[in-house]
Parts: structure tokens; sequence; C-alpha cells
């Protein structure tokens, strides 16, 4: 199943950068959830190309199109399909990519690989396909929204500029007004100013990107192998340019000890619940009924303008390459949105495998 | 799925700390891989307890047992199941944690989810669990050798101390000569007393343990949700105690130009490779021929024998609870060996599922 | 997985009777194969109703897109997505049968579990879907015959009228000379003389459709639980109005002896073949290298205009109803379609599973 | 996926005839089913050969042990293992058949697809694997029993002689009374002396086994590629010696019209239900409420002492062969242990799968 994710909410997905479209098949969605292509739009809006001075200029429609499984306004039970015609694929001229793989991108594994390697945007290893991504967890969050359950993505970090807001609610306002999708203002502005400068450089910059699942209950996961932090993780390393992934304090656990990190428990209300969050709401694989929180590293963009050493294949030598065009000088800002479809869709899964939805009809 | 794991060679998990055993099915070996109980042995007794001053003090014998899929010396092609029967289990009374869950354990989680919950020795959460990896990785690990791949995992940093040696060779033979499996020697030794130091306090400590794969060819790996990147952070994630996994530079992309972490091309020898291994031998999400190098974040172990705050769940009242009993105050060194098995278990995997070894026999 | 099918040539159907599109995601095809639109058109030209006077009189052009998947005409190791824009879908009322299932329809169940149906046309449950299925096989197919491997499926009965043929070159050239795809074309012109016969009464009729697969290696199938026998049952059974199926001799195996069904075996030309093949080309699961046969049952269609008793489920009340509109009175060669398809599905899943086509590159 | 099957309730084989063992884990049981030893002993005790003179007159104890997944009398949520150990597997020399396939037997296949092949007793080829199937089934039972569903598998017809009684309940009775396992005891004492007759022979016979189950709600099964009649099928189908597998009217579909098998509604007592039941209890895929009934053909035991022509692949000649042993001259009864366990299996699975049961706490 190598484009395939999920076993009860599944996402099954298709196209390429430069081909006819882009788009997903969701199966295992129950029945009678409300959905319209507005609230996939919406969505994908969020990740569009071309819409500040710090994403490429690319103009994208990104017009997505159900194509089945909603009837009078309810999802139906069988499989939804989304797909997004591409439509701004014709101009530029990759051809001199055919031969000659570009630094850090994916296009020399997809020439040994695959042999017939669509070379033109990246192909399939463009960030276009997440548009697929974007499909599935657009319908997931309106599920899980049916439980109470919502989930924030921001960057936390671009560069060596951390945002320095804790409080939810005022991160998810400030996310939308900033093109970097950052919850702090402040450091908002720094970052663009760093992405703006690299960009003049002719290069690019990595950053973090946080996601926090609000409302999820205790119990979701199920170990050893279908544990809740491995398919996060999975999901999230699944994404392209995600380097490395961590769940609460993460790689500062390395450095700390048991009794500074431990999350002890108190009743509270007549509930129990833990007293600090370091686990990141996950603890032997399981949801904790705390907030789910993982971050990822997202590495700088490799297309770059700068001059760089990279063969041609044919020839068997070595060549010089400067990617021109249109490419974001950091894509922190649309992987977040990525991030948050695809935590939505891990846990829309895990909710119906674990039994707090019913697998084929909401209002059972 | 929720205890089996990989596509094409596939592990299927049984057991608990204190049941009558652990052990695995592994499908999908191919036939005519030669193998016997001393190749899986000599792995369990590397992840073994009771070996040195830092680990606990459990004597667990660990004699695997194959009962099936082995014909005249070597694999036929059917399941093949391991297993360890348990003998220490009967030690301890674990009563008091009935319905008291340890802080970050998984104690928690299971009883809001199963109901029916083993707490004796944390049940299936336990590390024994590992055993069932363990068994996995060690046929993984001589199916690959057929293809000449080799998998070390070493302990890179205990709390601040780093290992400072990465000549993979001398790694290799310093991680056997220490009970901390770390390959530099001198790290090793500051290591251990760190690690002393905590247990005398009755606490614990958390540590990075880093896998290279090498020999691995280009071309492993099923974009975009068959990625060998998320099937590594999957995989690793599902180990109890960790809380990160990164790829090659990993979190410190964040903080780096594209001109930085790009990795260059060269034709050497009549072959393109990259100048530098800063992608960790992934891109696009497979394989590029380089050495595979990921790094997880182990959580300090939560036993510790420190008194802490939890709860009764029968009488919904706080209580204080002190974990006595023979823990790991850093379970780093046996984490590293499971790491290995688990990373040899995806590759594995991968291999076949790629078309390098045959699925059936491998003697086509 | 409830509509996908297939371990690594993989199917993913979407799409309904009356709504916008029906198609399929084809997963795990090999690069470079040469594929065309025209490909796919074809074979869906094979089961498009409104050819003749025994199928519905509807006319669907049925014109298949590709969205996905190929580059410069061949195949790219990508998921290739084949789509049918519903045209002629708004010509009926369906609004009796919005309360009142239709008998041995799957409207009831459908009713049942998912609450919201899409009733018009039959919805999901509709024979159109089976275009999804007859774009893998198409593709199937293409793939197969790179390795000599040939399918024909046929209609061997219908009603109490058999084909009397055996000879797979004169089936094959028959099948297109005839409506009802029947390998005996004396057979053929009794079979559809019935079936209108059928059709004037308000009635309809049954029939078995043969599948032959030619050229088949031994060592197809994974015993036990991943049969080749045991995929091909599922898959045929899988397609709507399948009661039955049987491989080899089936059923006929119950009233004969050991002595009169076991495959000798006898050394040829210095190969070892069996000298019957009454076990249909698999023995223990697995392909010996025979002719792959199965037959199935195919009921009479449920939709006939003769008065039935049914309910209206709303009122909970009896309700008699008539079913009106176009309906094959006998979908046996629509269907004979559909099982090539199928039974193609599985047979190229299974070249890859085995290792006889390399799973991501045709060339490698 | 070779050896494991289901989505939920996941059933995954292990052992051979002649090695240390047989048995199964099974994955995705609920927690805190009530399960003993003794639950699943008794079904292994039904399909135990050296009961009757129509059995094989070897003697196995079979006792099963279970390794994990029960905690205090209840299952826990985590994999129930089942072994049991073989024990008079060295009475017999097999070198004969080395090189030399018995005829309709899997052997031929197992040699060219895996190379290193167990051909001692048939080694995983041997109905001796079916221990898994009814250690699975056992429990699905039992699961299937808090639900008040039962599935009660017997003997139809061997050869030309058919069971003549319907009624379930003196079917019930009468399968514990005989060692054929059919349901009309007149009928079985004619089978035993048919098969007596075929043992004096050095032959063996052949039959249909049907499958009841009763109480199966409306709703399970997931069209259209995740049916409850394709589940069936294949699971069935997969048992070694079936050639096929019919459901409600099977194959006598074919020669009838639509007027004669639609199965008709009606309300009674204020529910809607069908008033016949030719559909099975499956239409559309999907079960109806109707009792669920199955037939498989089960072809006569290959192993018979009658001399026979088959090869030697050593030297690639021709070879008589006379199999001499304890075998079955007619394995139906022993069939319908295991596909009544079959049956179980998928029904369990797709209980959880629809929301039926809870996939992680029976007592949710």
């Amino acid at each position: 199943m190598s484009n395939s994710i999920g076993e009860k909410f599944q996402i099954t997905s298709f196209g390429s950068s430069h081909g006819k479209a882009v788009g997903a098949v969701v199966d295992g969605c129950p029945a009678n959830l409300e959905l319209t292509q507005e609230d996939i739009q919406k969505e994908l809006d969020k990740r569009k190309p071309g819409t500040s001075s710090i994403t490429t200029s690319r103009k994208e429609a990104d017009e997505v199109q159900i194509l089945s499984g909603i009837f009078n306004g309810k999802t139906d039970g069988t499989p939804i399909t989304g797909v997004v015609f591409n439509k701004n694929q014709h101009s530029k001229d990759y051809s001199m990519f055919e031969n000659t793989p570009r630094p850090s991108h994916g296009d020399f594994a997809w020439m040994m690989k695959y042999g017939n390697y669509d070379y033109n945007g990246g192909g399939r290893g463009s960030g276009r396909v997440t548009i697929g991504h974007v499909i599935g967890g657009a319908i997931a969050k309106k599920l899980l929204k049916t439980q109470n359950i919502e989930i924030i993505s921001h960057v936390a970090q671009i560069g060596d500029i951390k945002a320095e807001i804790n409080d939810l609610e005022i991160i998810k306002e400030n996310v939308e007004k900033n093109p970097v999708r950052c919850g702090d203002l402040k450091a908002a502005r720094k970052m663009e100013e760093l992405i703006l400068a690299k960009k003049q450089e002719g290069d690019s910059i990595g950053g973090i990107v946080e996601t926090i699942a609000i409302g999820v209950p205790a119990g979701l996961g199920e170990p050893v192998f279908g544990r809740l932090d491995g398919d996060l993780a999975r999901i999230l390393m699944n994404i392209g340019a995600i380097k490395g992934v961590e769940i609460g304090l993460g790689f500062d656990m390395a450095t700390k000890s048991g009794s500074q990190t431990n999350d002890e428990y108190q009743i509270n209300e007549n509930k129990a619940t833990a007293k600090t969050n370091n686990s990141g709401g996950i603890i032997g694989g399981m949801s904790n009924g705390m907030e789910i929180v993982s971050r990822i590293a997202v590495k700088p963009t490799p297309s770059i303008s700068k001059c760089q050493n990279s063969v041609d294949l044919e020839k068997m030598e070595n060549k010089k390459i400067e990617i021109e065009g249109r490419h974001d000088p950091c894509i922190c800002p649309r992987v977040s949105v990525v991030a948050e479809s695809s935590t939505a869709i891990v846990l829309a899964d895990h909710m119906i495998r674990s039994g707090f939805i019913h697998p084929s009809n909401l209002e059972k």
C-alpha cells in the first residue's frame, strides 16, 4: 500500500505536479457527516501558494471537486473522491533536470527506482501532492469536530527565531493573521524578515512546526505496533521535507531525569488526570486524555537558486545547476497545514478504530 | 493490525511480562535462508538484563525456542515462530499498582482502554515484549547480511554526555566492550558513572540512540505513504520510551539554510553519489544509496524509587507511591538492541517490497 | 479497506450510479508499462450497455479519462486514476424506492447499515461501479500480457442452455461475435432467445460464467491465508449478483472418488506436468502451471417488472412494487467482462507478490 | 500477509505437520471475554483424528496451551496465542515423496515455489495446520455467543448421498451423534458405509459441507471489496481440499428466473423481513438479518493407496507411487469443524468492523 494510509479511515492519494490532476479517495468516513465542497476548499486555501511575498509566486486556484461519496449534503458511507485539476503547469521548462537530479530533492531516488520519472515540477515528489493530504484532513477535521476534537498546527520556529506564545486561543487567532502561520505575531515578523533575506540570497531556511490536538479521549492507540505515537510519527515523517518528529518533551528527554519528566497524577473534580504533560498526551503508545503535542523538523527548501554541483546521469559527468523559478524559500507555513491534516487523518482513524466513532454511521 | 508490522516481512508479536511466554511469528521470510536458534539467541543475549551494574538485577535466561519455519537448517517460506517462556516472573507483588497507575507508564491508558489490565510487571507494556522485536530483528539481520547490509545501533548520548567517535568500525567494536553499548569507551565510562549516580538517587536518566545501516541500495521506499523514513519513524517511535525520531541532520535542519544542508552530487568511479549525507540516506522518502542514519530520543525510565504522586482509581483519591524493585536506571543500552532489530525489520521488508530480495525463495 | 483490494497491485474503487463519476485508483503497477486511454476504453466498451436487444437500452458513453500515473506513454510507478463521468443519470425518478427496498437488491442492507442511502439507480450498489473493476482489469491485463498470460471469460450457461465448445481459440473468437458473450454460437442463439423471452415476461434469468487464465507459471499463491484460490473466490464473489464460485471440477468433486479426480504427473519434453486438470490449475492454494479455470453462478437480475411484494420502511406497512425501467434481463454477458477483469487483478497482484514481475519497474 | 487473515479480529497461523508445533496468534479480540483453555480444547477435539473407523487411525492428543492474552480468566485485549505441540509425528518415513509429488496434493507447487519443502506429512500443506483455524474459531465462537450468534456446520452430502433434514435444532443434535458429522442420522449411516467401502478400495470420496449462522444482524459487510460474501468465500476456499463455495441457492440460481429467486419483504410484528432466504442471508454483499447459509465442495482426499502415476523431479523421469499410511478416506467430517471455525472468524471480524462489538473492550 504505497499510496494509501489508515486502517478504518483511509486516504488513497494520486496525482502529480504537472499531470492532469491531484487528489485523494477517502474511504471509511461514516455516513451522515454533513460535508460540502466548501469544507474542503477552505483548508486547501490555507496551503495555496501565491498568497504572500514569502511563498512561491505561482498562482494556483486549486479548486476541489467532490466526485463521489456525498448524498443529500451528507456522507453516505461510500468513498469520497476529491480532485483538483492542475491548471498552471505549463509555464516552465524542466528538461534540464531530466538527467540531472537536484541536490536533496527526491529526483535521484525516483530515477533509480522507477526509471520513467516525471521530472516536471518534481512530478509526484512535488509539494502539490499534499493536496490529497489536505482533502483527507479536511474531512477528518469535520468528523473529529463532531466529537469536540480540534487540531491546531503553527510554525514554532524558523531558523533561530522561536515563537514565545503558548496560549492556544491566541495562537489559533494569530496563525490566520500572518503569512508564516506563526502563533506569535512579533516572532512572525522576524521570521518573515529572515525568510525574505534568504530569498534575496537565493537560499532557503528550515524550521519547526508544532501540532496540538485538543479533546482527544484516553485510550486511542493499539500497542505494540498500532500505537498512536508510531502512527503519528509515520504520517508526519511521510510529509516531504520532514527530517524529525517528536512527541511532548521529545529530544529534551535525553538530558533529563525521570523525576523531572514523569507526569504525576491527581484527582481533580472526581477525575484522574496528569498534572503535567511532558508525555505530550501519549503514554505506552496510547492517548491519556491530555493534549497531544507533536513537533516536526522541516528542512530548508532544497530548491535554491544558488549554483550547485550535480551530475548528468546520462553522460555520467559532473554538472553545475542553478534552479530558477518560483520556489518557497521556506515551506514551514504550508507544511503546517499539511501537518494539521495529517494529524487529523490519524486521529480520525484511531477514533473509529477504538470505538469512539461508529465505523459506518455517525447517527448510531 | 495492532500487534503486527510489515507488509512482506511481517512480525506478529505476542506475550507479556508475567504471562507464560513472549515471542513473535515472523511471516514472509523467503525460503533457503540458513537460520539457527543460536542466530536469534545471540541477539537476545544483548538485550538480556542482569548482566551489569547499570541494568536491572533481574536474571532472565531468555532462551528462545523456534517452533516452526525451519527445515533442514534453512527457512522454508512458512511462518517462523520464536518463543521465550517466562521464568522469573513470580518474585514480586505488583498488587499495589492494580488501581494506581505509575506516572508516565502506560498503566493509566491500558486501564482506560481495556479494563482488564495485567498490571504485573507492566503486562504487555513491559520492555519484555521487545523480545518479539529482537526475534524478528535477528532473522531480518541474517536476511540482510546475504545482501551485504549491516546495521549498527549505539548509545550516542546519556544526559549531557555525548559520544565523540564517528568511525563505524571502532564503534562496532567498542559497543560490545561496555555495558552502556556506547561506541566511545571514554564517554561510556562517564555515562556509566552518571547512570550509577542516578540509580543511587532513586532516579533515572534519558539519552539518545543512533542507528546506522550500511550497504542499503538506492530505491527503497514507496512514496507517498509507504516511504522508508515514515516506516522507520513508525517502528522506532513504537518502541516503548521513545519520544523522538530524526533522520540525518534531523532537528538541526530547522536552523540551517538550504545551501548548508543540500547534499550535492558527484561522479565517483563512474558512479553518481552524494558528496555529503545530511539527508541521512533518505531523499523523497526513498534510500539514495548512502548510509541510513537515525537517532531516537529515549526518555528516562519512568520507574523510579523516589516518592511520587498518583491516584487510587477505585477510591478516586490521591495516593503516594514508591516504586521499589529492580529497574534499569537508564534503558538506552537495551533500547539500542531493539532499535537495531526494528531498523532491520523495516529494511528487510522494504528490500523484499522493492524487489531486491525475492519474496519467496532466496535462491531465485 | 472496504473499497480497496489487492496487496501489491491494488484497486481502490469509487463512485456510484447517479453521482458525478465512477472510477478507480490503481496503485502498484510497475513503471514502464506502455498504457493508453484506449487500452482501458476497449475493455469498458465490452461491458457498455445499450449495445444489443438483450442488455438495458440505456445509452452510456462511458468514456474513461486517465488523470494520473502515465508519463511519456508509459506508467511511471505512481497511482493510475481512471474516471468515467456519469452523463445519462437524470432520466428516471427513483423516489418510490427511497423507503421501499427492491427484493433481492442490496437496498435493504444499505439502508440498515448506512442510513443515508443514495437509492437512485442503486447508488453504489449499481452495476455501474464495476467500471472501476474494468479500469483495474484493463491495466492488469496489459501487465499480464508482458508475461504472456491471457485471460478469457465467457458465458457458459444461461438457464438450462449450456455452451458445448471447449476449444479456447474458438471461444475467444466467438465471444466477440454475439451479444451473450458465449463461446458457442449455436448455444448463444438459444441463450439470446431465452433471455428475450424472459424480458417479454417481465422476468429475468441466471447463468454461469467461466474464466480461463492461460500461461500462469507454477507457484502463485501464499498458503495458508494468501492462497490464490481464496483470493480468486473473494474477488469473484465480491461482484454483485454472484452466489457461487468453483475452481476446476468444483461441486462435481462432491460425488467423485480420488482415483477419478486426482491429477497425475508425467514427464513431458523434460518438464513435469499434470496429465489432467481437474484441479483447475490450483493445488494447495498455489498455481501448478496448468490453466486456471473458475466458474461463477450469476443470479437472475433482481430488477424485474413483474409485481412484487415489498414494504414501506417509513410507514412500516406492506407495499407492492413494479420495477419499471431499462434493466438487463440477464447480466451474464456484462458479468463476464467484470469476471475477466477481476481475475486479471488477482493474477497481476500475485505475479508481483511472487516475484515474477518486478514490483516497481518492469524493465528490471 | 500470507498467513494472517482478518482486519480487526485477526488470525496469524503457524506450524506444520511434522515440525515442533502448530498454532495461531489471535489478535483483536476485545478485552473482558471469559475464555478458558477448555473452550478451545472442546472445539479441537471435534476435528481430532483417530476417533472413529472413518478417520485416520493416527492418535493425536492435540492439547492446546494458551501462552498469552488471558488475565484473571478473561481476555485482556492483547494477542491470544494458542499452541499445540506435535507429538505423534515420527512414525513414518516420507522420504519417498522428497522429489515425487503426490497427485492433487500441494507438494508440487510447494516444491516449485519455495524449493526447501518439508514433505513430511505434507508439511504446512497438511490438514494439521487447521488446528490454527480452530483455535481462532473457538475464540470467535465464544465472542459471537455474547451477541447470540451461533454457527453450525454439518456434512450435507457424501458422494451421491444427501442429508434430508432441514430442522436446525435436530441437525445440531445429530451432528454430535455420528462420526460423519451429518445432521441426518439415516443418511449418516449410508455415508459411513460409502466411506468405508472407498477405504477398502484404497480410494476416497468427496462431499459437501453446509454452514448456517443464526442471529447475525443486518448490515455486516463493506461493499464493494470488503463484502461479507467475498470474505466468507475467501476463508472457506482457503481451507485445503475446497473447490467450490456457494451462498444461498448458489449454483441453482443459474437455471432460475428472478421471479423464482427474489426474496420479497413483508412486515412482521412491526419488523421488515424477507419472506424467503434464497439469498442465503446476504444481499449486496451485506447481511440482511436472515440466516447466513454457505455450502462448500470438498474434494476426495488426494491421498489414496491405489497405485498412481507421478514423477521423480530429480531424475526427471516417470515414477509410480502408492501412498500408504493412515489417511482419511473422506475429510468432510473434519472439514465441517474447520468451516464452522472459519465462518466464525469472518463473522467476529465483521461484527467488530461494523460496530456491533466494541473493538477493544466487551464491557463498553
